[in-house]
């Protein structure tokens, strides 16, 4: 190599290593799924901006993701069963593994070391190593007959547990993986007809699945296993005729303000008010269409509901102590998602049909701006990385 | 320049880009206060070790710190009145201004912009623009008849706001720095004689002052203040020999569970529990010495107790549904704090006189190693910068 030939490549190379990913922090960064190109976006909530783009992610079609510990890399769980894991700081694929034939979210467990992904084709739920992803863990969703579920509900718990529901067999699973060589499982059965999302509060302690099946809610405390699975708001909707039901509602984002939860009623413009401490109905609240996401602002103080098709271009706002609704406002139509950032001074609500992020404070509802997002579904914000349930 | 020169210029140059501080994510990552030396130590808690050392950090005893939004700078301060910012992924200072004669603590706005600095000497508080460290807002602490107040308490809440007591004047005041150019102030006055130090409930709603002057607390609910601040536990102690106090508790450390808050009692060796709907006294549970930090794990199931001297070589976990003590332990001589990880599976403890943090399981209570650290103090994980209050 010549001199000058040396000095070119020597120049390159530091103008990579220049180029390299600018050093950050990424306690401010989130992610947008765009969900008709199987790409993601990545963003960051200080300066309101998009940071760069990551593609070839599959069918993200009601996608969901997990942070990592260090929220540098999100664990995407695509409709087709892939399991992608993304590098936030060098924008790139780590690594993408096809885990199954169809796969409806995912957790990662309290010590962060292990990804657990919940299934529908074939039913189960597979772990990986959040470091390699290769695969610690297969179990089986077999109800007693040896009949395969569909599992739904997959949230982490405190000891390195995860907890999941089977639709099919109606059951709830508690997996302790301290030895993810040998899960340990408790399995409590007829705990009510089709569970179809669960969620878990941010304290670890309780379990929540829905029932389609039937109106109510199966509750596992899980700091007293041996009580089992309680039923609660057993026939909420009894006697009063059920409107056809465009879409399911996310128990991942029911409200739980410490006293209270709010619960989207599923076929009804009604959000169910719980008191947690007795478990019981204590209000509900008329709202403008069939509720999707229920979502508290980290202060409890409000909660944001977005609708169902057709009244999706509309997101509510209730002020939590009185129950009052306390703003209406349309942003666009397909509101498929509200986000808040983790001191919920903003809300970020993806608006799918007009393509773009739109940016609001909690306290004024004045819009702060808006990005530019492909068909925008879920956002997601790597404080969730720290929290459980989330 | 000759060829050669230039080779061997790049070359350097090369390395030296190489040698740059590497990308990762800051959501595992966490400062210790190395007291004695003016130092801080930088930490991650997924493979439990020392990153490294800050030096020329000033007086650093009783220091406490908060973080930026993006997790990547944390702001210390000293007791000299110094205020550090430093930057983790690059371990060193940034910048540090010495704004007063003696500070004891701050708080970071909602919105990440804003650092406050509560100060003894003179009293009152400043407030520093976060990127640049320029003073933005000087407000002093005085009361009614124009006398200067030391300022203890300083916590941030929802909506761009602080709020402080004042020690000497008995008084509590809420300011809204929307306009850090112009602090709207608002000021509740004889709240009760000499509070030392105050907490916020992680809700941002209720900021509670612990009275050194007289046994109890006066109350601040955020979301009703027109009705003012009310006393609680009124005469916790009253008719009672009070121990001589060698440490003051930290109201930082109170452990609000959700439905109660653990309150460590001034000069006994007792935690009270206080029902956070009625905010009255429901229990006491006996404890090892006089508590100092009271803190609960993030799932609230436990709380790990601290003493003052001369009981400082001990740890105790009590059971929050029970209130039983499960769990007593001796990590050393001068046990000064202690710091859960964000999702609650390690507690990590500084033992000052063994000159070490030890990292413990909070499931099996097992140790699972230890840190290097020159007389350890205050640990603190980045996920602070995504609560309110911390």
């Amino acid at each position: 190599m010549s001199l000058n030939t040396m000095v070119a490549v020597l120049a390159a190379s530091l103008l990579s290593a220049c180029a390299a990913p600018q050093l950050r922090g990424t306690g401010d960064l989130g992610v947008v799924i765009e969900r008709a190109k199987g790409r993601v976006e990545i963003v960051e909530t200080s300066g309101r901006s998009v940071l760069g783009k990551v593609d070839g992610l599959g069918d993200l079609s009601h996608a969901s993701l997990n942070y990592s510990r260090d929220g540098r890399y999100a664990y995407v769980f695509g409709r087709d069963g892939g399991l992608t894991k993304v590098d936030l700081l060098e924008q790139r694929i780590v690594k993408r593994v096809m885990q199954s034939g169809n796969s409806i979210g995912g957790a990662i467990s309290q010590d962060g070391k292990l990804v657990a992904v919940a299934n529908y084709t074939p039913g189960g739920v597979k772990v990986f190593d959040s470091n390699t992803l290769e695969q610690v863990a297969d179990i089986p969703a077999l109800d007693e007959t040896g009949k395969s579920s569909k599992v739904v509900g997959l949230v982490d718990a405190p000891g390195n547990r995860f907890v999941w529901s089977l639709f099919d067999a109606g059951e709830i699973w508690v997996a302790n993986l301290k030895n993810p060589a040998s899960p340990v499982l408790e399995k409590f059965r007829n705990i009510g007809k089709e569970p179809y999302d669960a969620m878990i509060t941010a304290d670890g302690r309780y379990y929540l699945a829905g029932l389609f099946g039937e109106d109510g809610l199966a509750l596992l405390d899980l700091w007293d296993m041996p009580s089992g699975v309680k039923r609660i708001l057993n026939g909420y909707g009894k006697g009063e005729q059920k409107l056809p039901v465009y879409k399911m509602p996310h128990l991942e984002g029911w409200a739980a303000t410490g006293n209270e939860l709010l619960v989207p009623a599923v076929g009804r413009h009604e959000v169910l008010v719980v008191d947690q401490n007795h478990w019981q109905e204590v209000g509900r609240i008329a709202v403008h269409g069939q509720p999707v996401f229920v979502v508290a602002r980290p202060d409890n103080r409000q909660v944001w509901v977005n609708f169902a098709f057709p009244h999706n271009d509309t997101v509510q706002v209730i002020d939590v102590p009185s129950r009052k609704i306390v703003h209406t406002f349309k942003p666009g139509k397909g509101v498929l998602h509200i986000e808040f950032t983790p001191r919920g001074e903003q809300a970020w609500l993806s608006v799918r049909d007009e393509n773009r992020v739109e940016v609001y404070d909690s306290e004024s509802f004045e819009k702060l701006g808006d990005l530019q997002a492909d068909s925008p579904s879920g956002i997601f914000f790597t404080h969730r990385a720290h929290r459980t349930g989330l």
